[in-house]
C-alpha cells in the first residue's frame, strides 16, 4: 500500500484524458472552478474547509509504479496515456477561498488552472475533499453559535468512517470546536484531544465507587466522571465524596438532558462542588445544543449529528470546466446548457462588500476583471506554476472563522432553513 | 506518516486502560459486542459490511515509535500505559456476521472477547468501520433491489471524503452494484472500474463532433457517449453517425430521465441503433430508480445517495461491554441501567430460524447456550488468540448477500419506512 492519492480518482478522468492526448485538446490551457450551486438543507450560509488538505495530497498525487501497473493490467488507459501519467506533475495555478471563510451560492471557493489534462485529473480528489470537509464545517460551525460560550468536544469518530473521523474532527476545529477524541487528529493536526471514561468501565469494576476510585488514583480529582451509568443522583454523590469539591467534571450521556443537568447542579452546589463542571452528551445537534442554552451546562460532546453534517453530509460542490483555449490560443468561456444546473462560464473573481458597519453586505462574483472599491478580495494563492504557496497553520482558519461569523448578519445565525444570508451579484 | 491504524481511536479508550491497569481490571475478561438497537431510517434489514476490512486495520493497530511519542509528548497517559501500549498485540478472539449477511435489531454483528484491555482499544475502530461500511451497504442494498437486473454503477466518490469513497465502492459492490467509478476500490478490492467521459471532455472540444470522434477513436465504438451536454437530441444523431450501430451507450446526466430516455430509446431504433444502451444519471436514490422501472433505461449510476447512506449516513451500530470477569474469575453479565437505551447483558449466540418455504422467520438472540433446532448460525470465527482465521474473497460476500435477500419475507423489499422485516426473539 502506497500513499499516493493518484488513484482516488475516478476512472473516467483518465479516458478523458486519454482521448483529450489523442484528438490533442489535452494541452489547451483550462479553467476549472469549484462551486455550490446552492446551499443544501436550507443553510444561510457555508464554511471553507479542506483546502489545507488539498494542498497535502496534491503533493502526494503521483502515479508511481505501483498505480501505473495496475492501470496497465486493467487496460484502464493505453501506452501514451501511461507515459503521460508516469510524468504528471501538476504545473498550474490553484486559487481559492481561505479557509474558515465563509461561502455563499455561486462563490468559486477554489479556482484549477492549468493544461486540460492537468487539470482535469484533479477533479475528483479535490471534490471529495471539499464536499467533506466544507459539508462538516458548516454543521459545526451552527452547532458552534448555538452553544454560544460554551466548549465542544468533537468525539464522533465511531459513526464515520475511521479517515474521515479525522478530516471531521479538523473541520470542527477549524469551525470553533474546543477539542477532540480523536487521538489521529491530534496528532495530525495540533488539536487539542479529550475524553476520560465511557459506561464499560464502570460496569467493568464490581461497583461504581471502586471505577470512580481508580479513575480519580490515575488521572486526578479534576477528571470528568460519567454519572448515569446505574443511578446520577448515586453517582455525583460517590463521585464527590471521592474526589472533593476539586472534582473537575460530571458527564451525562442520557436521559431528559436540560432536567438531569438542573438536579446535578443543584446536587453539587448542596454538596459544595460549585466548581464542578457538567458536561452533556448524547445524540447533540446544533438544535439540541440551542434548546439547553438556559440549562446549567459547562460544555458539550457531539458525535453523530457533527461527522454526518447533522442531515447534510455533502456540500453539494461541483468541478466545471469554465474556460478553456481555443484552437487560435485564445481563453473562451464555456459552460454546460444543461435543465436546472446553473452555472456560468469564464474565470472568476470573488468579493465581499460589507456595508457601514462592517457587515458582510453582498459577494460579488465577477468575470470583467472590475475591482469594486471597498471590496474584500476572496480568492488567495495556493499553489503558483504547480508549488504549493498558501499553507497556512489551522489556528489561523480557526481565528478567520471566528472573525467572519461576526461579520454576518445577524439573522444568518438562526438555525431555521432559509436563504443565503447575502446575495450572490454577477458583474 | 505512518500507516499504522492505532491513532484512529478515541482518547478515552486509552485514558480508561490507564486506570483499568492501575486498578487491576484492565486483566479481566471481557466481553464486547457490536449491535444495533434500531434500523434507523425505518429500514427493513440492514447489510453486514466491513468486517474485512476491520480484519486488515486491526493486523495494522500496533503503537510504534510515533504513535508513542505523540501519546508521551501530549501527556495522553503515563508511562506504564504506554510499556503496555508498546507491546500491544490483540491476542483474543473475535465473531461476527459474516459479510453480505443482514442483520436486525439486537443482532450481535461482532463479539470480541479478551481481557478488557485489549478488547477496549478496539471500541472506535471496529464502530468507525461497521458504522460506514453497513450504512452504505444497507442502502446500496435497497438500490440494486430498485434497479433489478439492471446494473448500477457506484460513482460517488467525490461526494464523500477520499478514503471512505474506497469503501463505500466497496460496501456497494458488496451488496450488488455492478461496478465503480473509483480506481483506488479496483486496485484494493478488484473491483470492475467504468467511467468514460464528463461534459468537460466536450466543452473542451470546438465542437460536440469533434470530443465523441476523439472519444470514439481511442476508447472504440463501444464507448458510452454523454449526450446532455447541449442538445440531447443532436447529440443522439452525431453519436450513431460517428459510431455507427455498434455505439455501446449513450449517457444522460440531466433533465427528466424516463421523459428523455424514452425519446432517445426511440431516436435510437429510428437510426437502427437498436443495441446502444441507455445510462442514466444525475442524483439517483432508490426511489428514483424506481421509478424509471418503466423507462428504457439499461443502467443507472448512484453517487451522492449511495455514499451518504441515502438519509441513513451512519448505522447506529454501538460497542457495548455484555460481559466481564469477576473478582472471584467467573465471566458476569453486565448492562448499563440507561433511560431509553435498551441492551442486553450476557455474551450472545445467534441464529436464524426459516420457515417450510426457506425464507427467514425469526433472528434468535440467546445468552443460554441453547442451539436451536433447524437454526441457521450466524456468528462466525474471524479472529482466533489473536490470530487472524476468517478472511475471504470480496465475491463470496457478495453472492452470500444475494442468497440473503432471496431469503427475506417479500414485504422486506419495500421501499417505504417500516420496520424490521422479521422479528428479534431473546432466548
Amino acid at each position: 500500500m502506497t500513499m499516493s492519492t493518484a488513484l482516488l480518482t475516478d476512472h473516467y478522468e483518465l479516458t478523458m484524458l486519454q482521448a483529450a492526448l489523442r484528438s490533442g485538446a489535452a494541452h489547451r490551457r483550462a479553467v476549472f472552478e469549484v462551486f455550490a450551486r446552492h446551499l443544501p438543507g436550507g443553510r444561510r450560509y457555508g464554511v471553507v474547509a479542506g483546502a489545507g488538505r488539498v494542498l497535502d495530497e496534491l503533493e502526494r498525487f503521483r502515479f508511481g509504479d505501483e498505480e501505473l501497473t495496475f492501470l496497465q493490467e486493467h487496460n484502464v488507459v493505453d501506452e501514451p496515456t501511461l507515459a503521460f501519467l508516469a510524468e504528471y506533475r501538476f504545473s498550474g495555478s490553484i486559487h481559492g477561498y481561505r479557509e474558515g471563510d465563509l461561502y455563499f451560492p455561486a462563490s468559486p471557493i477554489m479556482v484549477v488552472e492549468g493544461t486540460f489534462a492537468e487539470a482535469v485529473l484533479l477533479e475528483t480528489l479535490i471534490l471529495s475533499v471539499l464536499n467533506h470537509d466544507c459539508a462538516i464545517a458548516s454543521a459545526a460551525s451552527r452547532m458552534v453559535n448555538a452553544a454560544g460560550k460554551r466548549p465542544i468536544i468533537e468525539m464522533g469518530a465511531r459513526r464515520t468512517h475511521e479517515q474521515a473521523a479525522v478530516a471531521a474532527a479538523r473541520a470542527a476545529y477549524l469551525a470553533g470546536f474546543s477539542s477532540t477524541s480523536n487521538l489521529q487528529a491530534g496528532r495530525l493536526y495540533g488539536i487539542p484531544t479529550a475524553g476520560t471514561a465511557a459506561h464499560a468501565f464502570t460496569l467493568l469494576h464490581d461497583s461504581e465507587e471502586q471505577a470512580f476510585e481508580a479513575q480519580i488514583a490515575t488521572l486526578g480529582p479534576g477528571t470528568t466522571l460519567l454519572v448515569d451509568t446505574y443511578d446520577v443522583r448515586e453517582a455525583v454523590r460517590t463521585a464527590v465524596e471521592l474526589a472533593g469539591e476539586k472534582l473537575g467534571a460530571v458527564r451525562i450521556d442520557s436521559g431528559d438532558l436540560a432536567a438531569a443537568a438542573q438536579e446535578v447542579r443543584e446536587q453539587l452546589d448542596s454538596l459544595g462542588a460549585f466548581h464542578t463542571r457538567i458536561l452533556v452528551t448524547s445524540d447533540l445537534d446544533e438544535y439540541a445544543i440551542a434548546a439547553l442554552a438556559a440549562a446549567p451546562v459547562d460544555g458539550y460532546g457531539v458525535g453523530t449529528s457533527l461527522v454526518t453534517g447533522s442531515g447534510v453530509p455533502t456540500a453539494a460542490l461541483v468541478y466545471k470546466l469554465v474556460a478553456r483555449e481555443t484552437r487560435t490560443g485564445k481563453l473562451e468561456p464555456v459552460a454546460k446548457r444543461s435543465v436546472g444546473k446553473p452555472s456560468r462560464g469564464g474565470r472568476k473573481q470573488a468579493y465581499r462588500l460589507l456595508n457601514k458597519s462592517d457587515h458582510y453586505e453582498t459577494e460579488l462574483v465577477t468575470t470583467s476583471g472590475l475591482v469594486p472599491e471597498g471590496g474584500v478580495p476572496l480568492l488567495t494563492e495556493f499553489v503558483r506554476e504547480g508549488e504549493i504557496v498558501g499553507r497556512e497553520p489551522l489556528a489561523e482558519a480557526r481565528a478567520r472563522h471566528a472573525e467572519a461569523i461576526a461579520r454576518l448578519p445577524q439573522d444568518a445565525l438562526h438555525l431555521a432553513r432559509g436563504y443565503a444570508a447575502i446575495p450572490t451579484e454577477f458583474a
